[in-house]
């Protein structure tokens, strides 16, 4: 029983110690849990703007990070733009094309930059027959954000 | 003619199997043609933070891009700002002269970050005379948010 | 007295010829001093998905110039959230420990996402104890982006 007491004793103080290492700042910064979503509705554009596939992929897995995000879940409205190297992404030959698909099917706009296509000398046939086609990759991104769409880039 | 007949079956066939790859949501997506333009005017600040030479020929292209997107031709007010690496492409010996010339002409701010100047040990003559100098790259790219300009990280 | 007169005479013609060197529209570029602080508070959230120590360091030196901008000095409530590789800096093992401890005695928030810790197999005793955590890395960029925050990804 003493030692029962003992052990607890040593318990609550290394606790206690442990405890007093944070100072109130950095208590208050633990506790920060997120902010919170008070709208109904939310708007994202994710830039895939590189040919690496450990870019493509986290472009990806970020965008379903976000439809998954319990504060967003189904309140966002997603659209996937790709250009510069991202294109690669959307080649008929890419390995993306099921992680694509469930994108559209989810409701999530998935496009491709026009003026990559010209620059590269991209035929659209060369491109997954699914994908929407947008002038500019940039011009997407401004219009989206003068509309109050959020932006991110992977 | 029989053939003739046959010949434009089988692609008719060829065409009706084809489209019918695709979903109800996945012609949706295809038939996609980018937002819409309804501001009289937009804004937009481009971040140049990196040195790699790769990185600033796809700013300049991307800025390029945007300023000639038909759906903002003449209507965009265009920021450039570079920090970090990107100020290499300032630096009197770059090859970027023509290029940012051409900017400024288009009516696009073209400036330097200062406090990448002092950390970097670069006089202001080191780099070309016609970029003006913001307090700090990070600061502007605040300020111009806030203001409800877009920004594009190529 | 001659040569005195010569000397200054040549210094103002060759200052000349340089000033001539400039277009108006230059001029003004070079004379452009950033943009003007007029709210009493900004807001601005920092993506740091890297584990390069290039790019970690990159984002703690431009979070900290944006916190000394004199145009945002005293009006800037910053948040950092870390995700995907960006997660190497909250090790408990990694050097950036007194950085992100002064960032958090400085008011800024200093966040994980959660998502990241389970993908990865980290446990939350993994990271600095006094380090917050929000469901989604991504999902927090877009409500902050939302709320009308700045996002900048260094």
């Amino acid at each position: 029983m003493k030692q029962m007491v003992l052990v607890v004793g040593c318990l609550m103080l290394s606790w206690a110690a442990s405890a007093q290492q944070l100072t109130k700042k950095e208590e208050k910064n633990r506790s920060f849990a997120g902010a919170v979503a008070r709208q109904q509705q939310y708007r994202v554009i994710y830039q895939m703007d590189s040919g690496d596939p450990r870019i493509i992929e986290k472009v990806l897995r970020n965008l379903n990070n976000a439809l998954n995000d319990p504060r967003l879940k189904g309140k966002l409205q997603a659209e996937l733009v790709a250009f510069s190297g991202g294109t690669d992404a959307f080649l008929k030959e890419s390995k993306y094309k099921d992680a694509l698909k469930q994108l559209v099917d989810k409701g999530v706009i998935v496009a491709q930059c026009a003026n990559t296509l010209k620059e590269r000398k991209i035929d659209r046939e060369q491109i997954y027959d699914f994908i929407g086609l947008v002038p500019s990759g940039n011009g997407e991104l401004i219009l989206r954000q003068a509309e109050g769409w959020s932006v991110i880039k992977p």
